[in-house]
């Protein structure tokens, strides 16, 4: 499908807001902006921009879709009563149809909030796979892997041949990494085993690392390091890695973390609501570590709205930094699309509005009386916008959501999946 | 007009969630649940209830609500800089036309989230008044007052005019306070005179305390106080009183906001937008002292959703205390409704759905894909809703708004109006 946006105020790659028309061709942006090859294109469909802002689609760096059962289940408790006596109970309930109907869920949520990409680390990932596949939103799959459990052995080659057969399925729209889940939920034997794989698959890594207090305590006993540092001692970093978190870093942890250029997936929403800390973004950012946004999963958060993420997570940097001039707009937007991106390794392909780059773009209608008046867009997105001031997601260069309307999910079939579902598994 | 809505979940007093009928008969709840009152009663206008809840009128405790015309027009920076190089010299050029539509602007915005009642503090309020009056909503209206600069006395009289005028207005919706705006700006000799007609005319007092580092060491130099205990031996706690932020307290001032009862606003995105400081909300609340939820001027937030404020604020003061049982959901609910009602003076008249108080009521539409499946409503309320969530907003009995329509004010000309004057002013 050949389509044009036209009319419309679009972020041209880093240069700022741009006005003019944006065309798109074989899933591509093929010309953008106001010139012969955007006045030549001939389209097949056209939207009108007027009054709206294009922005590449966000980009949600880490997640667990298949929570979605344990949104509203149990909050306001104390982390450890929470899994241990709320959400473990739920999820060894799960089956894989249940997974798949739940990403479908997560999906069109994300959708209608303008999250294009999302990586999510959860199990069932072929299910989920398939509810990526048949949505057509882009994902970065990586199947939770647990090395306390008799069967650990079992369970990675099972994940490790379902990252060689997803990896670029759904028309190269999924991609897959090995997901060792924590420090204090894989010992170095098997974190040993699993890199060998991530070797021999050329797999990157996606890790939880540096979440919690406790985390740093158990680690300080047993290896007499923080988990960076046990990370690093490992070689996980050798491999591309994605680690999200990283609340509690030493001064050593935010060397490490630059110079071996870990991709961190900041989760401001989940960590204050189980009150895990504050991870310090702001001297990160400022050591050059690239940081992209995560929602954490629907039972910890209990949204999987990128605006109102990057929203908190910009206000909470401000207040703990006692500097309201960090993490202001304009990197706040980098984050949550181009740098996320980035450290997801697809930013050749996505994150940014520019020719020959993916067409995953959402348009914002900034017609409402809360977006009144308009200075700075940028700063409406970040402050302002909620996720239903999304008035269309486009992946690939097709269309998936428009004003309300969702073009490749029965949703109203998902929900009552879901409702079904979750009254059996919370029962 | 006899209305009932029919079949709907909704928190009963603070009884816990239940499902039945809403009747409202001369902008009253005349009966609701599920008994003889509710079954007999014949309305003139009917509302289908399902999948919906409903819950009292959000209280937005402390706004600025003019400042509309400076949403996101100088964001990211240093405060001073903020306020002495963009808000104030752009303040100066409003005129009390201005006033107007900005406040019709966020009115237009509250209403559309959910908030039934709102408290202000800013200039023109004879023009907010008005529209209040218009719109329909309930409003605190309070004129802010500096004593630093001339004409302050001749403005103290305007002000105390305009309280004595308006109080009581607009069929009972407004009600008014007198308002020093904060310790560095009012000195003792002003505040002793505001303090005088406060005590003649029956004036509760509405004052910016404790926000930023900054007015805790002016004080300090100046009167070795820090801002509650120069309140406190001024006799400003002799009158009920207001007092938003209240971000930097120490034990004593604690103690004294209890004793003296006084109302505390908790504006958490604006102190974190500006740096300010977090608020010690929970040790406030296990106190005992009265805390309801205010966000701030649209300049400073950027946004006037109470849905995003209270998320945004439970969240803060879970991580803040490192407790995530602090500001459990109902709580939170609470304090947006019930307890932002009392510090008000409004407690016996809104704040809670039950017989007898005023029909202040908002439905939530929570068949939506992000708020699937239910366990608990107000955990949904809380961490997953968003203002766009808000299906019908109700001020005394009068639909003022409905699946996007607004009933009383012709919104697309106050979009108009705001932008044609957003030009003239920042130009």
């Amino acid at each position: 499908m050949r389509l044009k946006i036209k009319n419309v105020d679009f972020l041209h790659g880093e240069k700022g807001i741009k006005k003019g028309d944006i065309c798109i061709e074989n899933g591509r942006i093929s010309a953008c902006g106001n010139n012969n090859e955007t006045q030549s294109f001939s389209a097949e469909k056209e939207i009108d921009g007027v009054n709206c802002l294009a922005l590449p689609g966000l980009i949600n760096c880490h997640t667990h879709a298949g929570m979605v059962y344990t949104r509203g289940f149990a909050d306001d408790k104390p982390l450890m009563t929470w899994l241990e006596d709320y959400i473990w109970p739920l999820e060894g309930r799960l089956n894989s149809e249940d997974i798949y109907w739940g990403t479908l869920l997560a999906i069109s949520e994300m959708l209608a909030s303008g999250t294009t990409t999302f990586t999510d680390m959860y199990f069932a990932m072929d299910r989920a796979g398939k509810a990526v596949e048949e949505s057509g939103i882009r994902a970065v799959l990586t199947w939770g892997l647990i090395g306390l459990q008799p069967g650990a052995e079992a369970q990675l080659k099972k994940t490790v041949d379902f990252a060689r057969n997803w990896q670029g399925q759904a028309d190269g729209r999924i991609k897959t990494m090995l997901a060792p889940h924590a420090p204090y939920t894989c010992p170095p034997s098997f974190m040993k085993k699993i890199l060998e794989q991530a070797e021999k698959n050329d797999l990157p890594i996606h890790i939880h690392l540096a979440e919690t207090r406790d985390e740093i305590d158990q680690l300080a006993r047993e290896f007499e390091k923080s988990p960076i540092k046990w990370a690093l001692d490992l070689g996980v970093f050798e491999h591309k890695t994605l680690a999200a978190h990283c609340v509690h870093l030493n001064d050593e942890d935010l060397d490490i973390l630059k110079e071996k250029d870990v991709g961190v997936a900041y989760n401001p929403q989940s960590n204050m609501k189980l009150a895990s800390g504050i991870a310090p973004i702001a001297r990160l950012l400022e050591k050059g570590v690239r940081v992209g946004f995560g929602t954490d999963g629907p039972g910890s958060n209990n949204s999987l709205d990128m605006f109102t993420e990057m929203k908190a997570g910009a206000l909470l940097q401000k207040v703990a930094s006692k500097n309201s001039q960090n993490l202001p707009a304009g990197m706040v937007v980098k984050m949550g699309t181009a740098m996320g991106a980035d450290i997801l390794g697809l930013g050749s392909e996505i994150g940014s509005l520019q020719k020959g780059k993916k067409a995953d773009i959402i348009l914002l209608n900034l017609d409402k009386v809360h977006l009144t008046p308009v200075f700075d867009p940028l700063a409406h997105v970040v402050y302002s916008c909620r996720g239903n001031d999304v008035q269309t997601t486009i992946v690939d260069g097709t269309i998936l959501y428009d004003k309300g309307e969702f073009y490749t999910i029965d949703v109203e079939k998902v929900k009552w999946e879901v409702r079904n579902r979750t009254a059996r598994l919370s029962g």
